[in-house]
């Protein structure tokens, strides 16, 4: 059983893992607290970009010498494996660890065996500790292992009758600057951004993160099944990496700089008709993709045929709402086309989180229950 | 100065207030409470139904004798006019009560001048006492008073992208049975539910209030233009009082022992078109229509073209909406023709509470500035 003492410290790590959320991939977000044989906090540290230190070592090496016969509490199991970096069960064990909690068990297969690792070598090892804690902060990375594809967050501003826009196509600005800061946060926190040419069109967005030091920025993705982006689009200055993912047979020889993706359109199953076509491309290849270039996470950003096609492949995760309280009686919305005529075929939602910011409401859901594609 | 048992007193008689909200009309809800010389309560009561003893009366009976030489705390001014009871400051001067302490200042002009007779009389008055909370109790019958028409509360149930419905009309349920319990109670403290002849021919709704006893009922309101109600409507039935608002020229025959009302269509103004005129009746001799029935608070039920219609005049005082977290990316709109193309043509409001309803969020907003018709 841990001590008081190792869930604070616990406590303290799974914070500390929180801050690369967005810089790691495609490596989980980890941290780790060292205390000396006494129980006193003599380390910390957290994993902060692939290719850098795992946490442990960060934490190992803040402590020196005051590890030996100490513990250590980690957010995820200690590696086994030698990647770019040296296994950290191995590190442990030579910095006279003498005891190893962990949060939540590493689920990559190429990784695991940490455990077994550290106890062999005489190492007390006990897991479990704030697990759901852990796996709230990880939920990205441990959902794409789960999975095989990128955990999506679809964000979207609306008014509170459901419009990103009014009649005449008007949407500046629906939400307050409060909430268009906390989706710099989300964008941050995200390995890749995601919209679709409408929006493209419509907004000219930048999509990269503004008003956050150090950040990581995103990869920028435009699904831009015709190849319609023109080279003026404010998403393919250098501000940060820029993906067009195209139809399989997309004219784009006007993007000769540009790093487009075919893709194959969306096709197959018993639900694809004539509108599904036009909808565009096919989202489990996009995510294929994706996580194929070590994208972990996906904040889409809209618009609404695109966010309509992810629902349709099962394809959210969970769902960030800012919900302006502005009516407006016209004008497009939130959600189109994800292939549900029948409030029996309703995407059912569990709220996780309400908040406001500003004069805005922030909702955060999760589907309630597994996606069909999780059942594979 | 009020003394704390004082302001505790008006705490409690602000609560009994709202015991009677949808039972008073055209009377406002009052609470009061007595203390006698030492600030003991030796009385409490509330106004419970129109042509019944006002709240201080029946305080007063309650204290008897006890309430010589003690105070009143009555949630609005008391009156000095003589309608169905006698006045109620010549009855607290009668029962020797030595200071009265109000908390909303009568707005009612044949009803002013309580405080006035009081002061005469050589009693203690004091107003203002816990103003804002007994306000927000009383808020329908003083917009009434204000307005000169009845206070509207637009309530709707939607997913969260704002559908009523999916795309094959399919609406039960999409909130919770929690959300539905509240909207019986929404009904029972609201003098009028008001549906247009849409949401009659798709739901055939009862509108009565069920599980709550000793209610009194509503009056049940069809918007119904064109007189398209059949005789074998739910609405029609008699668990409450109903009334058919037609077209000035509407073919009623059909509908023989029904109270019917003919109004003049939606038409003047320069934002008169034919999709306007398509929208029915004029929202402003509706309220005035009800308004001379006594009606001082309604609630708008729906559906979204009569929604829309309401915004459009300037009528909806406050707005609860039920977000059912769900998806549907089709199907008809909370809110529809509010005559707003643009932006900044929004109605924008405050958000002034948000609970949970089970699964459901319930969000409760005002207009962020008055209304055009506040202002004439």
């Amino acid at each position: 059983m841990a001590t008081a003492t190792e869930t604070d410290a616990m406590r303290r790590a799974v914070a500390l893992s929180g801050r690369a959320l967005g810089d790691t991939a495609p490596n989980p977000v980890v941290g780790c607290v060292i205390l000396d044989a006494e129980g006193v906090r003599v380390g910390e540290g957290w994993h902060q970009r692939a290719g850098g230190p795992h946490a442990e070592v960060h934490a190992l090496f803040a402590a020196g010498e005051r590890a030996r016969g100490g513990t250590a509490l980690v957010t995820l199991e200690p590696c086994n494996h030698t990647g770019r970096t040296g296994p950290c069960a191995q590190a442990l064990i030579e910095a006279g660890i003498a005891r190893v909690v962990y949060a939540v068990a590493d689920p990559n297969p190429s990784a695991s065996g940490g455990a077994a690792t550290l106890r062999a070598a005489g190492v007390d090892v006990e897991g479990g500790l704030l697990r759901a804690e852990a796996e709230a902060v990880n939920i990205a990375w441990l959902t794409s292992v789960r999975l095989g594809r990128p955990y999506v967050r679809w964000k979207y501003a609306a008014t509170l009758d459901g419009r990103i826009a009014a009649a005449d196509g008007t949407s500046r600005w629906i939400s307050s600057a409060d909430s268009r800061a906390d989706v710099h946060r989300l964008r941050a926190e995200s390995d890749a951004v995601v919209v679709g040419s409408g929006t493209l069109r419509a907004d000219d967005p930048h999509l990269a993160v503004r008003g956050i030091d150090g950040v990581t920025q995103p990869l920028r993705v435009v699904v831009d099944t015709h190849a319609r982006t023109t080279v003026d689009a404010r998403v393919l200055d250098d501000a940060a990496p820029t993906l067009i993912a195209v139809g399989k047979d997309a004219d784009t020889a006007h993007l000769p700089d540009v790093d487009v993706v075919r893709l194959p359109y969306a096709t197959g199953g018993p639900d694809t008709d004539g509108r599904r076509e036009r909808a565009g491309l096919d989202v489990t290849a996009l995510l294929a993709e994706l996580h194929g270039r070590g994208v972990r996470s996906v904040l889409l950003e809209g618009g609404p045929t695109l966010a309509g096609a992810f629902v349709a492949a099962g394809a959210v995760d969970t769902v960030t709402a800012y919900l302006a309280p502005v009516l407006l009686g016209a004008g497009p919305h939130a959600l189109a086309d994800a292939g549900i005529s029948t409030l029996a075929q309703a995407l059912r939602l569990d709220v996780t989180d309400v908040a406001r910011l500003g004069p805005d409401l922030r909702v955060t859901a999760v589907p309630a229950v597994p996606h069909p594609t999780q059942e594979s």
